[in-house]
């Protein structure tokens, strides 16, 4: 990998912590949260995908909705429509990591664009990026919803090369979710899988570049040219 | 629903018990059988649905060892090469459920098309449906393995349609599992949901015609024309 000419950065999992809604849930339902937040993103993921194989596209809120309502099915829990109102919101502020906004500030010290490819609607990345306050250092904000299907389908990741410009293998796609590394390694891209958890990469046939531990370590693939 | 010209079948887990290899997951890691069973099959399930997001079909067998092998990683499982085949050797020899073979003989005297459509291949279907003794209860056995991909892509069900030669409104499909069921529902059959666990339906924007708890409650559908 030479001549980095952007940076790609999945959001959900990678930038922004998806449990930090675990608190919320468990305020609402003591010593559940954790529970119900691993399930809820399970489903979450799944519906994606299902929708994308059936063709009936639906906007990363409205899924996001569907799949707390289905957890709360399953799981038998008391939630009213306006708890349930207000978890999902919790997703519109999710807590960046720790490792977030330093990496940001080095790569945007280096000139080179850093975009956000993600499964979240147009109105949920917007969101999430201001109420964080690290909107300055994205240079392109991109979501499926232009394609109408989900990661990892191909058209998704095409996204990020055409508003790019630039050719697949002169970006770095960066993603904690493995299978979101598989499908942009597929696609074409130089991919860095964080690994914060120390967990085993997805048997999907294809493997990233590189394994990190944090995203600090980004900058210096970018700089290494 | 009237005039139901065929009943179609999934296999994994409505006509099959894919948690019966679980026992021998127990065997070869005690106290930890059902936990590997539950990830083994959730894995699967994930890898058929990326891979065909992802244009990248493989054989179920391989998806099979493929999310054995992620399983074993992430687990910290000390199977060897040989253990790992003698698991997936039991995917072969799944165990049917208690209401199946009474099920089938009751549709069979009515006369009916009997199928099975699943994502298995052409092998695994053969295989686990010989080991059962059943396979003179079927008139057709559809794998996924002639379209490349698998359910709940809208050309999987298609198959079932093009093979029995019947409408899919003249068909009835009968799925425990949800998004199964909700993807046959989706493309316009009608719909058994097989709720042997009293768990809630998933929340993909549709609901299957019928709820029941058992298999021996489908030829009551078949006959009540």
């Amino acid at each position: 990998m030479r001549n980095i000419k952007g940076v790609v950065f999945d959001l959900y999992g990678t930038l922004y912590d998806v449990h930090s809604v675990a608190e919320q849930c468990e305020a609402l339902v003591p010593g559940r949260g954790a529970e119900i937040s691993a399930l809820w993103r399970q489903k979450q993921l799944e519906y994606t995908w299902l929708r994308s194989l059936m063709n009936r596209y639906r906007p990363f809120e409205a899924i996001t909705a569907d799949a707390l309502l289905h957890v709360c099915k399953r799981l038998s829990l008391p939630l009213v429509d306006s708890q349930r109102a207000e978890l999902c919101d919790a997703y519109l502020q999710l807590k960046p990591f720790s490792d977030t906004a330093p990496t940001l500030r080095q790569l945007s010290a280096l000139g080179l664009p850093i975009a956000i490819l993600s499964n979240g609607s147009v109105h949920s990345i917007s969101e999430v990026v201001q109420h964080s306050g690290l909107e300055a250092h994205f240079t392109h904000l991109i979501s499926v919803e232009r394609v109408q299907v989900f990661k990892p389908h191909g058209s998704a990741y095409e996204l990020g090369v055409d508003i790019l410009g630039a050719r697949r293998e002169d970006l770095l796609f960066v993603s904690s979710n493995a299978w979101d590394a598989s499908g942009a390694k597929d696609f074409g891209y130089n991919v860095a899988w964080v690994n914060r958890g120390g967990t085993a990469f997805d048997e999907l046939g294809v493997r990233p570049d590189f394994e990190i531990s944090s995203l600090i370590e980004v900058p210096r693939f970018a700089a290494a040219q």
